[in-house]
């Protein structure tokens, strides 16, 4: 079953040819140890996670008086994983870590979340939560609720939305209220109802942190209006003390995949008000967050990636293995493999270029999580690239599955097989840590207003431009690539001239086309280091890949970019009575 | 509930103002009987159909020793169904038919598979059936097996496929062996293994009545190769003589969505061999299976848009409730619905421009299905547009489900909101019936080989362009369009000179663009007929929709001719070791 993770050959390529994982690695890591990290993922995803994949889904979370209970394969899955110390994976020594370079810790998870993604999920939300704390908390924060995280023996839950606030926060109605001062800081008492819980309640760990977004309520003064006034909270399950906290599990949402990770209403204060020490001062709960969801989108658009990868090897594998007609002209005999016919070839490439496309673009976003600490210009291209890497590898990921579907034929629409679910469960992906419209008004609101992480992006497309120009094979992608990123520079320049109307109405086309830019670009930087082997299978592969995607891709940029040009601000001015 | 069902509005718009009804009534039926049947069916479906949606989404058919079991409320539903005589509306009166234009059973219908698209299933594929014998089958069999159905007492299936024949008919293995004759004509007995068989075997009807495709087996003689050998069957599960036959289910499928409508894998001939009498003469299968496959693709595509339909609907009326945050500039003060966000109406308008784009494709179908017995252009051209109908309203009917998710953000992700299984229930869609692939070549390789429907297709669209262009407030569209199809013209030429793997290399590629431009040309025609009232909220409609698929749709185009008219053919060119 392993045959269907993500190919080894495949991170290589990506971490050490292409990404430069050496250059991150200095002194913490070397080759010898990578490789044994990447190894041991691999084993441990195909024998801990891959086999309960469809069991999670079969069995769903249920709620009884005692809590919420998970299917035990998953607990088993996560306490390996704690046991080989890979919740620590990315943390620094002093916490307890392996120091991992972002890079290599996001290459190893890809395994897991491509063999069963719900059950990842669990760390994805420990791992972020945790490096919250580490980042804002005080010492005393980290030692108490962030170190059992790391070591996976406790897990993390983000508690943002609410049933009238989901993706615009400064509607947020939970209160905290000022409960004296301990050895873990200022405590409060919080009131409030969260929703979309993910890992909101389970049996699987010894304990949940809660990172509540909250607003402090003084006696007698009014709250602050929209997202100023909001809080961050660390809310545990069970107090220090061992006592139960004052959270409750209101009800699980039925979801049509992802079904592993729990899903919960969790009423915060029903009785007295559910203890919470603040993370940092008042009022800075948002920009708290965004660190953590930053992270999350990032850990999204991966699992995204994974699920469309795993997906394309399931099709690559059925199509050469079902024997189904002749290619015309072929006239009688055995039938062929599926993989003869030029139509599913078409399909597997569209897939590969995908799968390909957004494993590739969120590494290297991991990649600039390494440098942005020290790089600030590779913490300007991450912040622009976040928006891009979330939504492409949600929507083209999920293309992938739908395509893995399209190849199995009648198979691939019974739960006999495995891409239906990868389809079911990839579709949460443009949805959570931001919808894709959310991301688009993130990218051309806020990511674009000012010009700086285009012009970063730009010269490291006209870098490889060059290099493609220095040679011979490509030069017709890097022209096209040139002239595409014109275009997108002049349409991003007439979205800001546009006001908020225009902004509003073409910002989800401006991401897509963006999208498809940024892919293009790294396929062809990819493909230039393939050039010298274009008979390899591997290194030939990608630069089909790359020809595919300038061939029939790359041109659907003009659909994105022409209505920005053309002025169009058809949502804006539509009233609704004509919907 | 009916709410979500088509609106009254949208049928009256197409079936009398667009696709004059009432000239293909004659005097079948007048315009009061026909609203009385609209009414009817609108109520029906929302009453008897719409109530176990979910229902039988969740509780599966299963199978015992007795046979197999489907919810009673898809049995208690098409029994109300055959009680009002819905079953015999399109068949004509000396069949005991209501000779109802096919234009207006379809509409008819098409509420039917909006409410509950895997109970109305059985509708479609028992009307097929008995369609397929009241044309080819003598009138013995007619009698015994064809108005049972129209009665709605008996079902029918049409059993095709087999496990290793799937999308390729000339590997059917099922083998035909004569055994004299009777009134009913010459009798066989049939062994052999039928997969995908949907309405296979149930509890719901008296009897059930399969269409076998099989090969007549002469002792001594080889079955001739491919599809020429091929003839169609007809096996009752019950014979006449009320024995059970021999046809036994081997396993259901479990699938995805579209789970009211048993499927299953059928052997026939575990013993003596399954008693079947044949249609017609040997070798005539193919064809006549196609009169019926036909019917069906037709059927599917209004399925397809029918569940787009009825996305959109639910996505309006959600975005309407909804309340989340301000529009920017708004400041504060209460939230507003989504609806107030441009890129919300933007996703609606998509969904307003897919969902009614397809269901006046497919009632287009209809109409020329209507014209098809007196007219040669109108078969012809119902030839030419069988495979877009049915790719086209398959592929943008799943995308509005989509875009209904998205709308409903991660409410639209749990099973408590009907849009999940909406999406699930059409994935079936671009499989069944022929793959998107197979209608790929179908259009391609087959219904453009000569330019005939071409030609007719054209001179309609000239038409709308000229009426267009007559009038002041289109003509930009009507530009637009008649470039549009010049360069699909000119692609069709190239493809036909391109050879077999050129064509196979880009068949789809072709059937997208196609399909955009008859829907673009539709769009166009429609809104010509509203231009008089643009303040008109539902005629107002039309003209934003038209608008909308003129400057965001329309220039897709340009992609999928683009490697067409560059001679690519990468699917067929790229070695499989390279994928």
């Amino acid at each position: 079953m392993s045959e269907y993770l993500i190919a080894r050959e495949e991170l290589d390529f990506l971490l050490w040819d292409w990404l430069d994982l050496a250059g991150d690695c200095g002194d913490a890591v070397d080759r010898e140890s990578a490789d044994a990290i990447l190894d041991l993922s691999a084993r441990l995803a195909a024998d801990a996670f891959l086999p309960h994949y469809k069991t999670a889904d079969r069995v769903e979370p249920f709620q009884d008086g005692t809590g919420v209970h998970a299917l035990p394969e998953i607990g088993a899955a996560l306490r390996e994983y704690a046991e080989l110390g890979l919740f620590a994976a990315s943390f620094p020594p002093e916490l307890g870590g392996l120091g991992l370079p972002s890079l290599l810790a996001n290459a190893s998870f890809a395994q897991f979340l491509a063999a069963n993604v719900s059950t990842a999920a669990y760390v994805m939300l420990t791992t972020a939560n945790a490096r919250l704390l580490a980042t804002f908390g005080s010492p005393a924060q980290i030692t108490q609720f962030a170190l059992p995280q790391i070591e996976g023996r406790w897990f993390g839950t983000m508690c943002l939305s609410e049933p009238q606030a989901g993706s615009n926060l400064g509607d947020v109605a939970t209160r905290a209220v000022a409960d004296g001062a301990d050895a873990l800081g200022d405590r409060y008492r919080l009131t409030g109802n969260k929703m979309w819980i993910s890992g909101g309640d389970h049996d699987l760990s010894e304990n949940i942190v809660h990172l509540v977004l909250a607003k402090v309520a003084e006696p007698g003064r009014a709250t602050e209006e929209g997202t100023k006034g909001l809080s961050l909270f660390v809310v545990p399950k069970f107090l220090p003390t061992g006592a139960r906290n004052d959270v409750a599990v209101a009800g699980l949402n039925h979801k049509m995949g992802y079904r592993g990770t729990t899903n919960c209403l969790l009423n915060f204060g029903e009785g007295e008000g559910a203890l919470g020490w603040i993370i940092g001062t008042p009022g800075q709960g948002l920009p708290q967050m965004f660190k953590m969801m930053n992270e999350a989108r990032i850990g999204v658009a991966l699992g995204a990636a994974a699920l469309g990868y795993r997906g394309y090897r399931h099709a690559l594998a059925y199509a050469r293995e079902r024997r189904q007609g002749r290619p015309s002209g072929a006239g009688a005999g055995p039938s062929r493999p599926i993989l003869a016919h030029p139509d599913v070839r078409d399909m597997l490439l569209t897939a590969k270029c995908y799968a390909e496309g957004a494993l590739a673009l969120v590494l290297y976003c991991a990649k600039l999580v390494d440098r942005a600490e020290q790089d600030a210009e590779a913490a300007t291209l991450l912040a622009l690239l976040t928006p891009i890497a979330k939504t492409w590898a949600s929507e083209y990921g999920l293309a992938v599955n739908d395509i893995a579907i399209q190849v199995h034929g009648g198979y691939g629409y019974t739960r006999d097989f495995d891409v239906e679910q990868l389809w079911r469960d990839n579709r949460l992906n443009p949805i959570h840590e931001g919808t894709t419209g959310i991301q688009a008004l993130d990218l051309a609101g806020r990511k674009l207003r000012d010009g700086a992480g285009l012009a970063i992006l730009r010269t490291r497309i006209a870098e490889t431009i060059a290099r493609a120009e220095a040679g011979a094979a490509l030069t017709g992608h890097a022209e096209a690539l040139d002239l595409c990123w014109r275009r997108i520079a002049d349409a991003v320049g007439t979205l800001r001239d546009a006001g908020s109307q225009g902004m509003a109405s073409n910002a989800t086309a401006l991401l897509r086309a963006f999208g498809h830019g940024v892919v293009g670009w790294q396929w062809l930087d990819r493909a230039l280091l393939c050039t010298d082997a274009p008979e390899d299978p591997f290194r030939g592969g990608k630069l089909w890949a790359c020809r595919y995607f300038f061939e029939r891709e790359m041109p659907r940029i003009d659909a994105w970019l022409r209505p920005i040009e053309a002025g169009s601000d058809i949502g804006a001015a539509v009233p609704a009575e004509f919907l």
